[in-house]
């Protein structure tokens, strides 16, 4: 087994983080789930939305790769959403999420199909990538209508 | 071709986000690579790091979830870091990294070749983990000693 030390050392110097490390408090847990949704928004409503809109040339490579990011990050915003998380940090996420925390999964679990589906079909061409994102778009909003305040 | 309208009410609705459409601002490009790498430094900073440091149980699953994580989200910071965006939101980004590219470029994809080894070692067992984590952890260090301010 290596030694503890090393570990240590350059964890110690890479130490910019160090007021991360119990990453589990519900602050951490917002802001973290914050960050995850807004990496996940910029490829989304940043580059896909506008080339689904015709306000940004389609570029196959370009869509290909901004939604094969949304589809992996779909599956991260979750954990961020642990039990005691309804405050401790500013948020929007409402209280309703932990009343009724299987709907709020269900509707985690239809957007990460819809970006699945949209990872698939980005490189395709245009109007696959309409298709995809217009279903894409609709799974954000099932949420945010009762589970983000405005 | 699917007719435009459905995509721009799906994407009306969803507007959360409507103000992050033009996302290749040097503004929008600095707080997406700063949500991208606080992503990725909840997982390995935040579950990782304590794993190996033995301040939390050594949980396989978890381990090798939040390794994955991190290295499919290495790849996405470095967009955010286009021409122009040494300034237009807080950064403790230097602007030595316009100065210097290909050498940051060089370092960004060190550390993706780091994480990459991390996602296959995390799940394997707890030495494994630690000397994955040492590695990835320098690698960051490697990046942030010149490029990133205290």
């Amino acid at each position: 087994m290596k030694p503890v030390v090393p570990v240590l050392t350059a964890l110690a110097v890479a130490g910019a983080f160090a007021t991360v490390v119990h990453a589990q408090s519900p602050d951490r847990q917002i802001k973290y789930r914050q960050a995850a949704l807004a990496t996940m928004g910029y490829h989304f409503f940043g580059v896909l939305a506008p080339m689904a809109k015709g306000e940004r040339p389609y570029d196959a490579a370009a869509a290909a790769r901004s939604a094969k990011y949304v589809s992996e990050v779909s599956a991260m915003p979750w954990e961020g959403f642990g039990p005691g998380t309804d405050a401790g940090a500013p948020t929007k996420a409402k209280p309703e999420i932990w009343k009724d925390k299987a709907r709020f999964d269900k509707l985690a679990q239809d957007m990460q199909i819809e970006t699945a589906k949209l990872a698939k079909a980005a490189g395709t061409d245009l109007a696959s990538l309409r298709t995809a994102v217009s279903a894409t778009a609709k799974a954000c909003t099932n949420c945010h209508d009762d589970f983000r305040a405005k």
